[in-house]
């Protein structure tokens, strides 16, 4: 997870504004094309399909979703845009895999770019940005990355499992973003583990690095907000969206993904703080530690130093010396040392130091 | 008491949105259904009913009251919920237990989900989800527990104590929100304790288990703040709500609800503002201690070493050193010793270090 | 000055709401009734009413002024209420010492809630809760203690100094709050002191009790600040009030008080952010001591230990030591230690130690 | 430079509202009324006026300016109040020096306090309170200070310079609080040196008085930010007053004025940050100060604790104690010793403390 | 990067209102004119005009565009401005080069000031001034500096590369402005990587420079702030704006151009939350360091102390110690001394401060 955004923009200076340059990492798999079809009744799908494929199928009755793996041939990207009549500007939005979530009105449309999140096995996080076009009777999205996300929708739309078939473009919407956004969920959940776990190992010491991670964690709570935030505003704007492509009945379902949204952004919130208790247990566990140390070295030398003085005066070299001679002399002066010794350990003691 | 949402919401990825899934505790208990039917003049109750004891009262004019006690058999509550006739995303949204608090329009009724605390007997509070709906004759509420917090409610219908028999399923549904409010109020008193308990401990000293019960208050706080916040909005919906069933007498009453929201809001914001003063105070009583420790060891070195000097300087087996020979000599270094001793204890005292 | 809110409040749990129980302090006092009924000629005045003197002059032209001292007696607001007209709601937030401040509209009435201070001798401020019910002809207001803070009001109104006895019940409201307000004054004037006492004591040096002072002044900013913030809802929500018992003339004097509300709510922020400021000074000059204590340590330490360091090494009893043997061994020995610590004393005069 | 606010209002507990109470410093300087009668041809001037010299110009059709330097004399406030028939809450409001910024529509005028700042000859600010009544055909300003602040502006107005003759008395008004605007950037500019100044001390080292300096800086901000932020409003509420006294053509250099305003109020925000950031600054350079103090105590403690062991080691007295005798033993521990030293720089210089 | 805005205001204080000065530095270079007009079919471009030159094309129906580089000669600005009918309190912000970036509707126009950074060879930031005035058929643009900015937009107008020439001075004026902030998102880059490097090494180590660097960091950081933050409310009142002056066209790329600001602001508060992420690193990089050298220091003295008393013992003189006499006196002593070094170390490991 990197907060690279400025970075990758800065690639793009001196173009002239709708210049559609990809400006993410360059890969060489191919884009994948994949087209399906559908009404209550059938479905129809064709995987690595081509432009023409899809234009076939622009004038169907029927919901036709279009989804795209892989924004690194803006060639593609372009002849769909033409294929569909998408403004150069909003191409231009989803080859820029920098863009903040946004929602725009097209004039028989609406466009959406969102960033989902994907677990890889060892944990970590990968962030790809995700675009949507809808129209009266298509979906377009289009995702950065190469693994489909989306699988568990088509598997849906095959099987015809719930309400999917029969609800029209805009609840195939409502069913692409819903499952982004349930990924953000799986992200917290991980987030909100390595916090607990930081939290139990500096309630009882920290390491060194102790401070790296917490600082990792406040680095992805920032992209996460700066990524998720926006989207509040997306989804409020699609339902105050006056194209009419957004039906009563999917509304309901779009109010249910704002919930989740607010749910999330909530945890954030929640994280954030968290995180920053985490640091102030770590300050304070610093300066305890700083506490234990010296006060180990305070009662060493508070013990000690007395009574080296005391063998320092008797080490002196002075003729007349009175104590020297005494029988008893070296066992008063070690019976005098070790009642500083004790008198000082219940100091201490008295002091909660012991 | 946990934050624990994240965790559970990720059980459901991958199901279509509206499944119904319990994401909470499982539990062995029985799921009780408790049903009152009641008006001005007469009052019935019938616990441990079935679904069919539900649906014959649907139709009658006085009102119907159905508690549910568990949640944990999605099989019952989408019985019910065919029977009331209620979405199948507002059953997921009882079901699971992470959900935020919120108030949305039915088209005829009012569906609210909130949270409630029980304190048990050692001070610690469990929360657990309750939800209501409301319809033209009827009240439905679901917790999540099997101690019915609701008892006194129903006592209070049976014996037809206040004005609870005779204002309607709208006062039925204030009596039961009022309930789970005033639990609150208990919540904030503990926690109100807690802090002046450990405001007066730390004003005399901090212990080791300071820090960690400091950080346990904030994580409660914070739990409470993002369960108590939303229910301002989800009160003040009910109180803008178009659908009628909530009448004007009955707004009376939930506008001072509201004025009991707002003040457990601004109680808890309080309790964040003394929580963050607790750590400084902490922060301030490790550094002072800290001081303390530095202050005995300066004064020990700064006493002991000097003098163990010269008691190092007469130590020195030098064939030519006339003072070894004097008469007075090791007096006088005895008496310089303890001037200068004196002149250190002075100097501490002056600097009030002493 | 006490934040007991939350402890007061939950001694209701489990009573049906509208009931009417005392949260405050139990006193023995008796409570203390004062009608005043006046218009431009005349003015009357009956301390220790009965409720039947006030029920006597309800349906009167001239204005009644009803203030009842003390509200540890719910009987008597009780029938003072059903003798007004007053919903038990009301009559609950007034016995509700707890209650935050706030204004109703009431059908024919403006119900406000807020908090008075008083200064005692010993510059220490007790807060009490003082109510408002304003009618067509008459005004009723509550206090908590039994000290009567309006009786200035009352010499004004006997004395008709001012335009008070002409501007009927609204401009007499507006005076009874304009007292409550002035009293504010007071009360930030004293903590004003405070501070700047702190300040000055702090710039000098810091003491046990230092920490405790600021921690008790946020506590009391904090409790002030809640109490205070809510009035300018309730004095604008007056100037927006439809029920016309507010006229235009006296709405000018209303947006006056509003003004002194915000200047208050101002002085406050302030002295939050010059409280935050003395915890800063108090931390810095917990570190500067420490630095100061450390300095002296290290002074004293780094020019001994290496003198000490050359006596014990002529302190050796190696049967070989040729410098033993030397006629100026011993004085040269002095030498070094001395030019030793004349060049330590000059490197901390260079870093600035001294 | 003051905040004291607080203490000037508590003067007037007691007092009816609206009594006229000066609550500034009181002075034995005489309150001087300068008149200035003009339009576009003429202009006539009259410095040390009488009441009677204002009232001769009310009815005239040109513009009418009436200045008021000092306001130690409630009387003559008074008389000019009932003479241009000003509110005598208006009249308190302008005695009272501790206001706040703010406008107020009156029936035929509108009615302004702000507070202009001047600098002295040793930098320092004093703050004085200006207030406007605005006219049909006239200005009033009354300040609380005696040195005329607006001379510039009567110059123009004599020497007919700009466009300010031709204006009409919303474009005077308009000028005249220009003046006390422009000031503002004197003061911030004053402000901002010392904060540079201090900022680079602060980068090379503190001392004593840096605390003191810091926390005087932001008491500074504090009040300025309390005078200048209600600004704003008054500006902007003063665009969309509905009296008509505001032609369209000052409306245009209004906003101007607002511009500046809100330019002042930014670079508030940026000195309080930056100065926050020199708290910082000094607390970090505090805590390195304490770093360097421990490493040379530490670099000392070190290298000199091991070889003052071993020189006691060879001070004991015991018979057989072989090295003794050896003829190369002293130098062999010196050698020790010095190859122990060399270990210990080696060691300190690894770690980069030298 | 300074901000240097106080400082050059007050120079300004005592002329009256819209005086023309410029108050940024003064510089010998020429003011250079640029002229341009076009439409779709011809482009014509004049360098180094004459105001005269301006004028001539003023009433042409197709597309002036005048770039003024260099703004130290005021009546040049000043015959300009009269050319074009521009009111002499917007010459007065032209040339204010501390202007705060800002949006005014003109009669028949658009006057717009930002502020446009550049990045020379060293990666250093300079920030100038850059004011539009859009008219119905010109776009004149005025920048402080010498370099011309708008090369870029010049060369794509010559060469009619993409939708420039055809699409009037609003989509001129769009392009400009989109120059100006796409040159924000390099200089955000520079920071970021600065930034980065910081935090790089401060996870690593602190140095003597970190603080000020951070200290710089967050100076620009705040100068960025206050210089871009007004330009989303300046964007947006473009899109407000009612002067029909920007067509429906130009309204969807200004929207996108509002959407790289809002991206630009989000960045600088990213920025922000990290740098004073860094500054908390580097506290606990100093708290550290300092534990370190406690360590070292504590670990020594532990050992040594102890042990060194030990010798002192046996370099005392009575005359009866029986110890000394014993034939393995000293090679116990020697295992003495050895045994509780050992010890001591186990006991460090165990803390594990070894």
């Amino acid at each position: 997870m990197t907060t690279g955004i400025v970075r990758d923009r800065s690639e793009k200076l001196g173009f002239p504004p709708g210049s559609l340059i990809f400006v993410g990492e360059q890969k060489t798999d191919n884009v994948v094309l994949t087209v399906s079809n559908y009404d209550v009744e059938h479905f129809e799908e064709k995987t690595a399909a081509s432009i023409e494929d899809c234009l076939s199928y622009r004038d169907l009755p029927s919901t036709t979703w279009i989804h795209v793996c892989g924004l690194h041939r803006p060639d593609i990207i372009e002849s769909l845009g033409s294929c569909y009549g998408i403004h150069h500007l909003f191409l231009e939005d989803i080859l820029n895999t920098a863009q903040r979530p946004k929602m725009e009105d097209l004039e028989d449309g609406l466009f959406i770019v969102m960033k989902a999140f994907t677990l890889s096995g060892d944990e970590t996080t990968a962030a790809e940005q995700v675009s949507f076009i809808l129209g009266e009777n298509y979906v377009i999205s289009l995702q950065e990355g190469n693994d489909d996300i989306f699988e568990p929708v088509r598997s849906r739309l095959r099987s015809s499992r719930g309400r999917i078939r029969s609800l029209g473009p805009d609840y195939l919407l409502y069913a692409l973003m819903d499952t982004v956004v349930d990924h953000y969920f799986s992200v917290l959940e991980v987030l909100g583990e390595r916090i607990g776990v930081l939290e139990d190992e500096l309630l009882v010491d920290h390491t060194q690095e102790t401070m790296p991670q917490i600082h990792r964690l406040r680095r992805e709570l920032l992209f996460l907000k700066k990524t998720i935030w926006p989207l509040r505003e997306v989804i409020s704007a699609m339902l105050r969206s006056e194209t009419g492509l957004i039906r009563q009945t999917t509304q309901f379902y779009i109010r249910d993904l704002y919930d989740h949204v607010i749910q999330v952004v909530d945890s954030l919130e929640n994280y954030r703080e968290l995180t920053s208790a985490l640091l102030e247990i770590y300050l304070s566990s610093v300066s305890n530690r700083m506490n234990e140390v010296m006060k180990v070295l305070t009662i060493i030398a508070t013990i000690f130093i007395p009574i080296t003085f005391i063998a320092g005066v008797y080490g002196m070299n002075f003729e007349f010396m009175p104590e020297l001679k005494w029988r008893w002399g070296y066992a008063l002066v070690w019976g005098v040392m070790i009642a500083m010794i004790v008198a000082m350990l219940n100091y201490f003691r008295k002091k909660k130091w012991l």
